[in-house]
């Protein structure tokens, strides 16, 4: 079976994690399946993402955080990803090159072509074969993370509505300019829905591969 | 006074952090001086150099190493170096930009013109006004190491002459490229003798500012 490389994005509060969580035992029915998410996944990279998210350190800037970011992702990729796409598996992952650009290009004010030049750089140029997008309004999105009392607050979700309206603004264009790669779901239905529409993506995309 | 930014470059045992205990209290008799060293500085900078030489972390391969070194210098940068300067200060730093270009350009085998990218975006392009390269063989400069007992010894030490000797072609290299930047000191002399050296370069291209 040929490996399959699915890389899970959206805004904060989009349900990522929770579809990601739904979608492991049905898809590992089928295929051995691995899912890991950004910029963690591995010690180093874990250890990295502990610098970043850190909410002392406030005095990160955008290309600071872009830099971090890629490198917790280039040893995420050589360490887990990689080998398992060389095995043949499934990887799903929480997050990857995508929200460099929406996060710490559109809302960070990076140049996004200095953020792609990076993402090319720390991934050998690697691309998922498929994106799913969540697509959430941002305050729909912040709404549900404020009320989810289990979830950890960390430095980004403290961030303005506004810095979120940008992000959301970077992935739509980034919808356009991959139109190939990334696929949107609608991530106001119920969770279930969301599943179910995720799973119809991946199936239709990966025929034969199931 | 104008602010003036001086690095010091050069392999391992080459002196330079000798050298710059030895150049501080004379300058400082002068002008307002900011002694500092690459990576660290900076508490946020000195978390990510530990991560980098953490000897356990044998799986770094030289992309992820010059990610982790452009993310602590441009802390470092931002935190330290550029206030310093805005000052009017003396800067004095053990090792900038072009450790990277011959570290993890030359010996660890990234491209030297993705080195070179890396380093203007995590420094705004920002170069030093004048670079000491200390000069010494290196299988000279490991040997001192080596002999000394009172120095730890970190993963980058540990790596063989080969190495160190692709290090050393590429310091060479960019005193050809960047030669108005960058003057060469005989780090084969006795201490006295080098810091003599630096402070008639230093002197000398600085005139009217000490």
């Amino acid at each position: 079976m040929k490996s399959i490389f699915i890389s899970l994005e959206g805004p904060e509060g989009a349900g990522k994690s929770t579809v990601l969580e739904a979608l492991l035992p049905i898809l590992s029915e089928k295929r051995e399946v691995v899912a890991t998410r950004e910029p963690g996944g591995v010690r180093i990279a874990e250890d990295i993402r502990n610098i970043v998210l850190d909410q002392k350190n406030t005095s990160l800037d955008g290309k600071t955080e872009l830099l971090l970011f890629a490198a917790a992702r280039r040893v995420h990729l050589l360490e887990k990803i990689k080998p398992a796409l060389e095995a043949g598996k499934l990887v799903l992952v929480d997050r990857f090159i995508d929200s460099s650009v929406a996060y710490q290009g559109f809302a960070g004010g990076v140049e996004v072509e200095q953020v792609k030049w990076l993402n090319d750089f720390a991934t050998d140029s690697l691309k998922p074969d498929l994106t799913l997008f969540f697509d959430l309004e941002p305050e729909e999105g912040l709404k549900r993370v404020m009320n989810n009392g289990e979830r950890e607050k960390n430095r980004l979700d403290l961030a303005e509505l506004d810095y979120h309206n940008k992000v959301y603004k970077g992935y739509k264009a980034l919808l356009k300019t991959d139109s190939d790669r990334i696929v949107s779901v609608d991530a106001s239905q119920s969770p279930e829905e969301v599943v179910k529409e995720a799973l119809e993506v991946i199936y239709s995309r990966f025929l034969g591969e199931f």
